[in-house]
């Protein structure tokens, strides 16, 4: 019997970038892929056990929902991010067949991807008005089924479609801005914390006890005062009748290192919740940006000291 | 010659919840309303001046991109937010005639409104499955349409479609919490600011010297050494080189209030770029709680004080 | 032969406030006495081994000069506080033989005890003019010894004092604000540290890295984040071309408590130099106010928490 | 009817080196020196008008005592410095006539000044013991009676008081540190305020609401928020019987520079008490080191991008 292929659950259906993300870590060889319709239902899916892990857009909502990625993240059943992934935001302009690109009258395109192209089109496809579309790959799977009629010329779809779907690309990298990185993370249960390398982030979820500006300087300076960097900070209504506030957060550091230990134990101890959701390598490689007075060193040292005047030494 | 009405650029087509906000601060009557295909569009219309204003999503992202909201209003033309105007978000299940909820097997849905009402879905309508659909109001276009075939038997919709497109409502308030609330604002330019009423918001845009932990602090201590509490913030990365990141910024209070003046004076000074997004009543007129010692009376005191010093009384 | 008595220095001669404070931790049939001109001296005796313990005054410059207890210990060899006691501070009227304290036409005092009865001599020494005594117990002695003329009628004096040389009280509690009460230290090598008692002190001495207002808070901020109190605080020159400051602080509590460990380790990685000068009992067996949250109860559930997550739990 | 002379109390007699502080702003021939026993009686005198200024020691209690200075300034009449003068502190060595230092067995001198030259009187006078005299200048004077028995062979005097009591210098510039320096103040009733020279110090005296390290914070942010540095920071007991405390603070800036005016109106709101003691230009004259972004500068650029979003301009 053949050994059990790990089961990655993810927003699909194929050529999405989502897909192209968890091709970096399992191609379809190695690992099962399992498609859902959206976010939550990928995440869900490592909740109740039918998949083991889940791959989501964990920043700019390219694909799926980030607010809902972080809401059903910070309740029920305790997940974790064990990686994360950067992916090239570029469109491809595809259709059943070639034609010029100032024949596409009508171009489907998810509103975001319009969005993101609005000016490359508008210079390079003059002639072509929105079709609105429900994802990047809806337009891509109507032109490869057998329907005559699917209203559009064309579609604005990820690089990874024309492929997939058999089409014919008119254009690539369509976008206005050169290209976008999207970060993708990859989920899965608490146990083994990734190892540290120098250059990793910690993600954490956590409330204030009040909405007072006070209470949010107290919170950051655990952070600050430990010498921890922050990559990213987003307030989100609770929904209590309190009008308050839960912070999703990004910390620079890995759970193993001593400032990011003492970090966590402040936010412990001041806020009524934290929710250690992972510490893991950053997918750029950028190593931490740390104090000399704040690293692993000084911590060392600092201990060091105190153990000694505890033991009644002169310090 | 009749006046011109004003011209309200907005998230379209007719029957969305952005369309239900602008109907709180505008009828169909008193303005002329221009749907848009999406908020980046809408916020555009103003900026080039062929509306007089937007309304937009900007918390939660049940219509529109709030980051492509945040994002836009960042950069380019100076807008401002004058007013916000709070929407009950509950869908409506639709069809074009009247059938049970049980006999619905295809049920056409954005992927959010799906995500939103998925456990009501399960409960209510447990033969349903999801074709998805580009925006809450697609579907009720399509059913309105003269098309035989559109894929579906029913779907969820925004309330205020069921009338717009003449369909028949199966059910109302089909969500998973009661119902949420939406957030919107009216967007325009500058000019006069709203009338302070002791409930108010300002939002800003605001970019650090450099991402450590410490310049956020310095950032957030301009407004709690002055008193003003913030109701959200959430950093956005800038996209430059240096990896900085700008944060968005709702503050309790209003730009003629001292406190608040000092605290942008503070921004001012510190931060390499401050975007001021407008001062405008809170929609839920929950007044700003204000410690006593940070009011308006406590400046004024100290101001008159520091006058006395400075001319040489004993203070 | 007879066990070896512990020898304490202190401020002398005989009669002391100073001595007052001795007594409170050993009667002279268990110690030996060791007076000394000064307070330096005191504390030079106990570095260079001539005596084993030290009594100085460390607030309000009652007797002896603070600022040069306060300078002493924060260089040189390392010497600790092991325990603080409080004197009440009044004086007595003495003189060779008992006259009317109207009678009195030349007061000898020491100008600190001058300053501190000017009210209370006026009233009811309304002839008295000063005469400037070297020191508190100056005027005792002089009138104990055999001279004639002494140059004044009476004295202020220590209480002890009286009986110590002989003397006739005129007058006991002479003060202007009822009485004073100053703290005096027990100094001696560092050793083993007292058991905390939950009522304790931590007296320090730091460096900032430069004379910013934000490295002083920097500073600070190492106590608030951990939620240590401090009971004073005084900026010191250190003397160096720069302009640098050090600073003498008492924080409540014990060096064995986590919340001061913690903000200990943190002084020694963010100020160049710290020097520990002892954790002790405080005299008025103040309990520490002790928020909930920095607890020691509260430091081992973060600890607890910490390890778990840290072992792969889901925290 | 010739002018009235200016009227200066100090510590005396002549020969102190408060008095030669006092030489510093006024030469006999343009003032009245009002010699006084002691600061809090040079304080008192100009409080009750007996004289229009007083000269006493602020920092190291070479002569005087600071805290009795700070406390007296504290309350009671307001009272402010005006200016501040530096003095080098060296003593001389001087006797009625000219002796071999090596003969001096019995050196008359102030404890402190006994302290700063012990060092230099172990290598110099090695058969010299102390007799404790009430004031520096205390032994000059008896020097300068007529009395036979005096009761030592030399003494430890200001330099100025060797010609002022017509001694005989034995050596000059006794000192253990080569020379220290005491920093001076004119104190004078409330009224002009010195001019702004870029080089200033403002002294101030604050109450806490109460001893948490957060109020401590708090008050502190009131400068750091606003760039202001503080030279000089001490705590005193208010004596209440909540155990509350005073800060004693010297920060560098002047009342009329806008950043100095912010952080005096953040104190007043924040601190029970603030009691304004005067800004002066610094004697050193060390230009203050005044950040970018909070000079006046930047006040005036922030002041005018706020009054122009305040028109409803775009900021």
């Amino acid at each position: 019997m053949p050994p059990t292929l790990p089961r990655y659950a993810y927003l699909g259906p194929a050529g999405t970038f989502t897909e192209a993300a968890l091709r970096q870590i399992a191609s379809p060889d190695e690992a099962t892929y399992l498609p859902q319709e959206d976010v939550v239902a990928a995440l869900d899916a490592v909740a109740d056990g039918s998949a083991d892990f889940a791959v989501v857009a964990i920043e700019n909502s390219v694909e799926g929902s980030v607010s809902a990625v972080l809401d059903t993240l910070a309740i029920g059943v305790p997940l974790v991010i064990m990686r994360e992934m950067l992916v090239t935001v570029s469109f491809s302009v595809a259709s059943r067949s070639a034609i010029p690109l100032t024949d596409v009258r009508r171009l489907a395109a998810h509103p975001h991807a319009w969005a993101q192209c609005r000016g490359w089109i508008r210079e390079n496809m003059p002639n072509a008005s929105h079709v609105p579309s429900a994802s990047n790959t809806t337009p891509a799977r109507e032109m490869a089924s057998a329907g005559s009629d699917i209203g559009f010329d064309a579609a604005l779809v990820p690089p990874a479609a024309v492929a997939a779907y058999g089409l014919t690309e008119l254009a690539a990298n369509a976008a206005d801005n050169g290209s976008a990185v999207t970060r993708f993370v990859l989920i899965g249960h608490p146990g083994e914390v990734p190892a540290p390398t120098g250059a990793d982030r910690t993600s954490l979820m956590v409330h204030l006890p009040d909405n007072e500006a006070g209470a949010l300087l107290t919170m950051l300076e655990q952070f600050a005062t430990r010498g921890v960097n922050l990559s990213r900070i987003e307030s989100r209504p609770i929904g209590d009748e309190l009008g308050r506030y839960s912070f999703s957060i990004d910390a620079e550091g890995h759970l193993s290192e001593p400032r990011m230990g003492e970090a966590l134990m402040g936010l412990r101890r001041v806020c009524p919740v934290v929710r250690f959701l992972g510490s893991y390598p950053r997918a750029d490689a950028a190593a931490n940006d740390v104090r000399s007075n704040t690293n692993a060193d000084a911590y060392a040292d600092a201990r060091g000291w105190l153990d000694q005047l505890r033991s009644g030494g002169a310090g």
